[in-house]
């Protein structure tokens, strides 16, 4: 089952095994999915935070450490001196068995060392802000076994940013008490803080520290804390510097005996008027309510099960099972995990985003419903709520807004031209899957008309004309700041270092206009048109329409370069992915958008644009963003020429707009290629090249460096990236070809031949189909024949309106 | 000699000897004086940056680690598998010894193991953009030994914020290149950097390093870099990721033998026109020329003796013997030295301070001035024009500005209202001891009036008026945001975390008063009044003084509270710091600027506010900065009320306003009192106190906790305090009472006799005086008589004017 040096995928538990703490980089899971958060790698580093990864930090962690991934809520075995953690890591004692499990919502590390095993489960019930490590130790031996069992981790002073800066003020403020097992971390409590942090465990302790030197030692680190070396807490009590929290249990074991113990850390809010139990004494009351939900194993146990029925329930909304099993682990596990992950988190914390910079972006959240509306409809409701909340009555959006304040983000501002255009995707797709049309008529106002009514339909008609109101002198989208690719900068000119690409701006945006911004209004376009129809607006869609045929003429005239699509045209009218361009001949956004939007489908230009990409944008390890790499620095173009060759957006394998591509050419019906290049970029078809990714092996990256890197196909930015969205809407609703509408489910696959017959499980709103997708003999596109529970069915469409409930479809191809 | 476990001063070199790398923090010194600098502490750890913490970071440091102090510029023997540093760390080996001397401007660390003794001598030349690293290397062992000698560093991203920050971009930017013994690090010089830094050793290389992973490993950490544990670089080239600085030097030697290498680690800009030597190869003539100059062991050398009779002669200005060692070390050596660090880096970078926070203090930048004008006049009055380029047309000032922009920093704004005075003091205090009166006609126009010619006067005068046209409802001084006590927060009302206290202000702020800033008006406006009658501006004068009176009066009517004076009144005109108060009763900062304002001296008062002073603020470690310490968290005071009692500004011993209460001593001529307060924070007097401070036993710190902290005398945040420029003042100019004036030198001591007999040789302008003070019979202030070059001289004043050049003067106190 071992795929690689480091790990193997064990299908059956929805696991990842890791088989080495060393792996080519800390490879991570996420714990949580409602509010309270956890980053775990494969050794038990990282860190916990509640909302908001900057403003409420609960642990600390150290970004691009040496050694890497120091920190986390580590586990410590004193036995008779040989010290170890089950995680493999920070000890370096050398374990007679490691493995971590990460599994969906928890991680488990099992460790062995001299007949001593202990495994710790470690995970986030789904109801409580708490995270629970269950901790088993067993004497495997013949001999009576007596250890210390050491716990530690490192409170960060909540606001993360702050944490890291001010030590002038925060080496003074720190605070903790210790009643029994449990040790609470006040800091700022006793100001404006309503809320603290615990680590309690349910056992007696033979000792504890709250004092990080004390514990760890002043010159010592995690991988030898002095406590643990001298087999000793010195039950410390932190006044400033820097507070943790320890346990130290004295466990006896008979040969063969096991001992589980539950540590729970926690976070709770106290009622404002409600602090404090006695002068300068937290009230423990909301934290003594948790600690007794999960004081016993058992009661730890019944929890995990429920997180784990949850998934396996998410999990079973849609399920495939292909002659492939790379294919079915990526759509069935991996990819819809993935999905949910990138949807709570947006870009904001992972081992490669700091959780101190950004907001949630509006582009990218838009985008990354599609991955997820299936799985929670109503989290996916929410959230586009609150990004229409933040869009201007003139259809333009702040580029982020704060998950705490839901407020947009001033300091970045808009001018960001595709963004709206993305609302029109996550509607569409949200209502198409709930068939909650209802929706469109639900009233959101606009920020800047907080006193008119407007409906998520009137957001859908501002986003459409916020396009149309800002064309260039080609008649094409104006691009403004920038479009999906924030780092192709027109109107920056910045030669100032220290100065911000994207958010800095020279002169208007009157000139620069996007091609792949053009697309875009023509697919959303047309989804908008589509809608008003649904809707009865008929007025709105016959004027509405024109503009969209307009946008293709003017992209059939201004926009094709005679092999590809234009990319852009520039500050000075000059055209941007063109064969008159020195470098950066040909982009893959404009091939994307323009085709997926079906420009060219009738005059040949849509397939000679997909050729031109395969042939000067694939390579083996995805789709680069363009070529050639700029070698120089433009600053007419802005940030994308300002990384090296082969990294990033200069010529990189930007994975996100990877599926665009896919997507373009399922529509094509090139079952082959579609599947090839979905499949260079999918973690499970690409395992054996783990040791030059180093990424997790189970999830997609941001990027992969490209043919112009010094190394190729190295992975960066994993786990928070679009493309995790867009290549599961892109192998299920365009390779399997299982696509909601409005009125029901199509079923349009185009399937290379070497996935061989395909059994589908699709929940649908309150049906439940179970689909048969048999390979004919000719293409892999197209239905040569559909039945439902037995009856032949023309077309390609089931009628959810006909077919409530379960039923069996039976499709063969063409 | 040796004071502590942990060191001894060693006063004829100028040098404070660590003799453990394991102190009870990491002890740091400063290198660097002219906009390239560097911090190193006592075992190598630090980093360095050019001008600019925050923007142009050279190496990477990683504040609040663990182990502590992580980072730096590490060299590694590895002789024969045994692994060491000489500086003692990060390698765990322990030495047969080790000693770290921090110098004026430079540190040496000495190692020894298995007869191998390393010197590495760190220091910046006084002329250039580098730091020189001379390692000596020897074998004091019978035979022949081949080491092998290692380097390493690690590149910074030069915003030092964002490379903390920003991984989803910086992990795909770095580069470097590689020729011959020289590692270039070019990050980002291909885009809009014009600068790029370079590490080179005057020998070749057996091997190199560039990228991180590849020397340190994974896994390992500095303590054992992989490339050194294995013997041997491995030539690595960084693509991203994390670029360092790693040379591999095979060394042999004979029995006896030495072997010395230079290393340099450059920082070097280039014209942007001539940033290439060939596509992607950098103009690398900008670092040859440096490297050219330090190239041999022979011209390293020389630099750091340049550097050392620079600091000789520098410090040769003002020097002390008096009875007792300790107050001569302090005022001939470190405190000196202190003050013109605190002057170059304000509170911008040390091991407390970030460098990625503050600009410099507009109020923090004028005090630093008075402990530095006898030292560099020129750098003074250079400062004071940048500080008043910042100041407003109706006196009002900028809080902080950027030291790279000289630039007001509008998100801090003003509305601090003792800013404006403290110009007065820089001023006067810098005329007084240049004699540049020219100084006060210089134009520096106000930021808001560019086109007016105003002159330094004008804006004296401008501060004079702030306070004048800011007046309360008791003709007292409105404090605004807060005066000198940032945490004083009297118009703020916070109950939002993660909002500033300095920056949010709620409603306006015509209520809460300040009796310090009355205090400090008093005392200031006396000066602007001499220096307008200097002038002969008398109309200025006399409409000025009537206000001074006022407010004198406005103290004695609404400021005395019986025992001492009120603090402030809050935003209700309730008083702060009076009897009638719970806590905060009694505040150090108005006794200090009442009485140094010389109110109170006519009936009492003054007397009788520093008896209370003794009575309910002083204790074993300095004076605290109010009693009773505050318990609870009030949003009506602020900030000072958010710390846990006994730290920072809530009763914590804030050392800044100590010596204000040493010169009101000294005015009032209580000459035991005035020293016993100086000695308490004084470092060469609290050695015994070192392993309680934790903090460097030669340099004073900002804060020390008080009688109601947990650890009461803990010091924190050392180095980067107006105390040093401060103490320095109260020793120097009222303790021994040398005091510039405009016409000479005002010798007015008031000394205590345990100093006994006291000899000072001060350089004053061009004048040299050699002047002895001999104790009389009683009081120790006063002078009973003096003779200059052995004629007697009425009064106690040495005018310039007849004393040019070197004099003998001989004073015997009352």
């Amino acid at each position: 089952m071992t795929s690689s040096s480091y790990g193997y995928f064990d299908d059956a538990n929805k696991e990842y095994v890791v088989t080495t703490p060393f792996t080519p980089l800390p490879w991570i899971n996420y714990l949580g999915n409602n509010g309270f958060f956890g980053l775990i790698s494969n050794t038990s580093g990282g860190y916990s935070f509640y909302r908001d990864a900057k403003f409420r930090r609960i642990t600390r962690y150290r970004y691009n450490n040496v050694p890497m991934d120091s920190g986390g809520r580590y586990f410590y075995i004193n036995d008779g001196g040989t010290v170890w953690n089950p995680g493999g890591r920070p000890v370096r004692t050398e374990l007679d068995h490691y493995e971590c499990r990460h599994g969906m919502g928890y991680s488990k590390f099992i460790g062995r060392k001299n007949a001593v095993e202990v495994e710790q489960t470690t995970f986030i019930p789904l109801e409580d802000t708490c995270e629970i490590h269950r901790v088993k130790v067993t004497n495997q031996g013949d001999s009576a076994k007596t250890l210390k069992l050491f716990s530690s981790l490192e409170w960060c002073l909540w606001n993360a940013e702050d944490d890291g800066a001010n030590f002038q003020r925060n080496f003074s403020t720190g605070e903790v008490e210790v009643v029994d097992s449990t040790i609470y971390h006040k800091t700022e409590y006793r100001e404006r803080r309503n809320h603290y942090s615990f680590f309690s465990v349910n056992a007696p302790l033979a000792g504890f520290d709250t004092d990080r030197q004390h514990f760890v030692g002043v010159y010592n680190d995690y991988s030898c804390p002095k406590a643990v070396m001298d087999s000793a807490c010195t039950n410390s009590e932190a006044h400033g510097w820097s507070p943790v929290a320890a346990h130290q249990l004295d466990v006896e074991l008979a040969p063969g005996e096991s001992k589980t113990f539950v540590f729970v850390m926690g976070y709770v809010e106290v009622d404002a008027d409600n602090k404090w139990q006695a002068p300068g004494i937290i009230n423990k009351a909301p934290a003594a309510d948790m600690q007794a939900k999960y004081d016993t194993e058992a009661k730890a146990t019944a929890a995990l099960k429920t997180l784990t029925d949850y998934w396996d329930n998410l999990l079973s909304r849609f399920t495939v099972k292909s002659g492939d099993d790379r294919l079915n682990r990526a759509l069935n596990i991996w990819n819809q995990y993935q999905n949910m992950v990138t949807f709570n988190m947006s870009r904001s914390a992972s081992y490669f985003e700091s959780g101190i910079g950004r907001g949630m972006g509006f582009r990218d959240s838009n985008q990354d419903t599609i991955g997820f509306a299936h799985m929670v409809p109503s989290a996916v409701r929410e959230r586009i709520v609150d990004l229409a909340a933040t869009q201007q009555s003139d259809g333009s959006a702040y580029h982020q807004y704060q998950p705490l304040t839901k407020k947009g983000n001033a300091d970045v501002g808009g001018n960001f031209n595709d963004d709206p255009m993305w609302l029109v995707l996550a509607v569409a797709n949200y209502v198409k899957e709930s068939g909650d049309t209802d929706f469109l008529h639900f009233v959101v106002p606009f920020e800047d008309t907080p006193e008119v009514p407007s409906t998520i339909y009137h957001h859908l008609k501002a986003s459409f004309y916020h396009v149309v109101n800002n064309l260039g002198p080609h008649q094409l989208p104006l691009i403004g700041r920038a479009d999906w690719n924030d780092c192709l900068n027109l109107n920056c000119f910045s030669t100032e270092p220290n100065e911000s690409y994207q958010t800095t701006q020279r002169g208007d945006s009157k000139v620069a206009e996007s091609l792949m911004i053009a697309g875009q209004f023509v697919l959303y376009g047309n989804e908008f048109v589509e809608i008003a129809k649904l809707l009865g607006m008929d007025v709105d869609a016959s004027e509405a329409q024109p503009h969209i045929d307009a946008m293709v003429a003017s992209v059939k005239q201004h926009g094709w370069d005679g092999e590809w699509f234009l990319r852009a045209y520039d500050s000075q009218s000059k055209p941007i992915g063109s064969q008159q361009n020195d470098e950066g001949k040909i982009f893959i956004e404009s091939q994307g958008f323009c085709t997926m939007a079906g420009i060219g489908f009738d005059d040949g230009k849509a397939e000679q644009a997909l050729d031109s990409v395969e042939k000067h944008l694939a390579c083996e390890y995805g789709v680069m963003l363009q070529q050639p790499a700029y070698s120089d620095y433009n600053p007419l173009y802005g940030e994308i020429t300002s990384y090296p060759p082969g990294y990033k957006e200069n010529a990189g394998i930007f994975c996100h707009n990877n599926p665009w591509i896919v997507v373009a050419e399922a529509m094509l019906g090139r079952a082959d290629k579609a599947l090839s290049y979905y499949t260079r970029i999918t973690p499970s078809f690409i395992e054996h090249l783990t040791e030059r990714h180093k990424t997790e092996p189970y999830v997609y990256s941001q990027m992969i460096s490209g043919q112009d890197a010094y190394i190729q196909g190295e992975a960066k930015n994993s786990w928070l990236t679009g493309t995790a969205a867009w290549n599961y809407y892109a192998a299920t609703q365009y390779i399997l070809g299982i696509r909601p509408e409005y009125n029901g489910l199509r079923i349009e696959p185009c399937l290379d031949k070497s996935l061989g017959d395909v059994q589908i499980v699709r929940h649908f709103r309150d049906a439940v189909y179970h689909i048969t997708i048999n390979q004919g003999d000719g293409t892999g596109k197209g239905i040569a024949s559909m039945t439902i529970d037995g009856k032949p069915v023309a077309g390609d469409l089931v009628e959810y309106a006909d077919y409530a409930g379960e039923h069996q479809i039976e499709v063969v191809l063409n």
